[in-house]
């Protein structure tokens, strides 16, 4: 390995060009008084020497890093690769570097990030928070010094960052509904250990289906996991074990509720004849298992363009008064009926 | 939205704490004169005040971000997935953060990235490269400067890179033997575009392992994609517009031969009896789809673990040897055979 070489600066370039220093920078900053050739000269130099130009009074001067962070709770999901490419999409055309980092939706990896991508000098920060954020005092320096920050999926409310989520209660609302329809009369419910935000509003809205259709909730079907693969497996035996099992399972994420269906169809159990299923993303594995998933659809590729969109929108204070009199935008979502919940085909 | 606010300096705290600036720089780099609860009152004063470290000056010092960059073609993949957890975990370890890219397969794009993550000076950087990168120029700058770079799975070779990858070609090969002992006479391939380094190397295993059993090689069976979920479906529909059809297919990636079978099946196909199938990557979908799919494995997590101890024993300079004969470290991998391809049994 070399040695690392001490910083490249503009007199380096001069002296190898024989050239002045005031011209090689009028040169990087493209400035019309350098004649073309000299330029492109100075370019070449600059690269083959190695030459960074000083991104932090670049910085200052320009207050502009060209780089927008975006931190995600976890990056492995058909979901979150499309809301990144929506996101990639829009930031691409603009011109803007996306960097991506995730929590693992652990609240301490969480700060630790959003305090890397500040002093990094983010021009801008999307934000979808770990299942373990409880507050988000981390994010309120980007919120002081007027870097704009767009929530989505995950959300925190404040009154200068606008996020962008779907109707969680009334999505699984519906597709509780859907399984009641079919005739299923005792429904587990899978989630996450924490409540919080989003799992919180689908046990709401699972709860308010229930009690709209005089189903009481039976506690013991409520089965708290960390909705990862093997949790799914974990649940499917738990609900083997059980003296009454149920006869549908509503779980919050589609990998997880194909993970309790393999375990599930392993030893026996019919689907949906003994136990129908729904899940929630419409990631990828839901249309590949047998039967095929029903699930809630939401455009996470749409979800990223719309969060990027609005974050250059303020970058470029276009912000075209869409989030003036609430920020909060709800984007749309479906239930999708596949195979697996249809006890009345 | 507020207005940015200017720059908060050592002085304005000074101002705030009525301390002198310089009690409060020597506070902020944590100096043992300082008493500590002068240090806790600065610490919260510049937290609160929303002051940033002037991570320039300090890297300056220091020659240090605390930030490691990946650049991977494509997040989209379990695979991809597991490499990045295996490298968070080793870099969390170390009290490193991650930023991670993507060059969407994309020259231009890989291109930008590196120039950005050089300019915003991460401490080391990790590579898959982008399917159409012919050359690694774009990156010769890290070398200049002395900052490790490792590539892994799409690597380059470079006399002071490591690579971390797995042998394309056996892995190939074994795969490619597999069906033939099943008695599959006609195998297609589907593969990339562009046949550079993975994809050729598991083109020529498959070519190697067709001429060491005497079977000749079909040009009409060789099928190049951009190995999308779409490409999958397309390529089952010129399959199933052939004459003369294979009697297996060996498919460069999981998500794309996933793909395929479903069309084909949603076609009256039967797997493996009319068709037998073999991808690459164990990816989660491999496992879902009925029947399983045989496919090739190799441990992301594994890869990523590998890739970032590497590049941390670089930048602590504890490098044991390992890569001191050779810079290039094959990972293991090994053939899963599912019933995709099980026409014996």
């Amino acid at each position: 390995m070399s040695t690392p070489e001490k910083e490249i600066t503009i007199y380096d370039i001069a002296r190898a060009l024989n050239i002045s220093a005031a011209t090689v920078s009028r040169a990087l900053m493209d400035h019309p008084s350098v004649n073309i050739n000299t330029k492109k000269r100075v370019q070449e130099a600059a690269q083959e020497m190695g030459y960074r130009s000083n991104q932090m009074a670049s910085n200052l001067r320009k207050r502009k890093s060209n780089i927008i962070g975006i931190i995600v709770g976890n990056l492995n999901s058909s979901f979150m690769s499309n809301v990144i490419a929506g996101v990639e999409k829009e930031l691409s055309d603009a011109g803007y570097n996306l960097i991506i980092s995730q929590s693992l939706d652990n609240i301490n990896k969480e700060i630790n990030i959003a305090q890397a991508m500040y002093n990094n000098r983010v021009d801008g920060l999307l934000v979808s928070l770990a299942y373990e954020t409880e507050n988000a005092d981390h994010f309120e320096s980007f919120v002081k010094r007027g870097i704009p920050l767009v929530y989505f999926d995950r959300v925190w409310p404040h009154p200068q960052c606008p996020g962008i989520e779907i109707d969680n209660v009334k999505a699984a609302y519906d597709i509780t509904e859907h399984l009641v329809t079919q005739g299923c009369k005792r429904i587990a419910h899978v989630t996450a250990y924490r409540l919080s935000s989003v799992a919180a509003d689908r046990f709401a809205g699972f709860k308010k289906a229930l009690e709209d259709y005089q189903m009481t909730f039976d506690e013991n079907l409520l089965i708290q996991t960390d909705l990862t693969l093997q949790a799914g497996i974990d649940a499917a035996k738990q609900i083997l074990a059980m003296e009454n099992r149920p006869d549908a399972v509503f779980v919050t994420n589609d990998a997880c509720a194909v993970s309790c269906m393999q375990e599930l169809k392993r030893n026996g159990i019919r689907i949906p004849q003994d136990i129908a299923f729904a899940g929630f993303n419409n990631d990828t594995e839901a249309s590949i298992i047998e039967p095929n998933l029903t699930t809630v659809d939401y455009k996470g590729y749409q979800m990223g363009e719309v969060a990027a969109q609005i974050l250059l929108d303020r970058l470029n204070q276009t912000d075209n008064g869409l989030l003036k009199t609430s920020n909060k935008l709800i984007q749309p979502s479906e239930i999708i009926i596949r195979d697996s919940s249809l006890k009345r085909k």
